[in-house]
């Protein structure tokens, strides 16, 4: 069922900051930063050839990474999303076995214009999973 | 200078119900655990296609991982790792770009035989950062 590594997104409070930080001291290839405000967050996006590190700035009032930065000021390791080929299966397989899907269940449209569901952290030894409908 | 991602690390306190959780329930391909006595982890590999995720339990009294789960009882993601083709001139740029290289800033053998440096999390904006010569 869990497909390849989509991306691992790591909460920054200055995402301005993040970007010299990874361009100039890692030396890494970055994107424009992208305003989402459907989602709650501005977004760069990481290029490191097998996959993606997406850079996650809290965008308006009610952003989904903002209780996470209280917690966390200096920033962190927020989730990691793994590709599926069937998320409704995936989403029935998880539900039989046990894992919470968080929110009502259904998958929402994600960030990058596809289904994503969210697993419980405490199913998952605290890390927070997305799955997204490769 | 950043190259692919080598791996993601997730800290576990219970190597064997984490297995069952990412074989059974996310239906992920696994490795055997490996004890890794050198390195104060045991490990199992979750293949992912395009990189691995790498479960660590603390193993032995010195664990390097110990103090993250006495924080984070329940476990959370440790580190991302990266590979570079040149470690000593990674670590120079580095180190110029006023990055605070962990330990004596001499890379040691990692765990996969490998020359490794973890940079501090501070000057990544929380998230810990291992270096990997390919």
């Amino acid at each position: 069922m869990l497909g390849r590594l989509n991306h691992v997104a790591l909460a920054v409070p200055d995402l301005a900051a993040a970007t010299v930080a990874y361009r100039d001291t890692l030396g890494a290839r970055l994107s424009e930063p992208r305003a989402l405000p459907e989602h709650g967050v501005t977004v760069v996006f990481v290029d490191v050839g097998n996959t993606k590190i997406e850079l996650l700035e809290p965008l308006g009032d009610a952003s989904p990474i903002a209780a996470f930065l209280e917690k966390n000021p200096s920033g962190g390791m927020h989730h990691v999303c793994y590709e599926v080929d069937d998320i409704l299966a995936a989403r029935d397989h998880l539900k039989a076995s046990g894992a919470r899907v968080l929110g009502d269940g259904n998958p929402k449209i994600g960030a990058h214009g596809k289904p994503v569901l969210f697993l419980h952290p405490k199913d998952f030894f605290g890390t927070l999973v997305e799955l997204e409908q490769a």
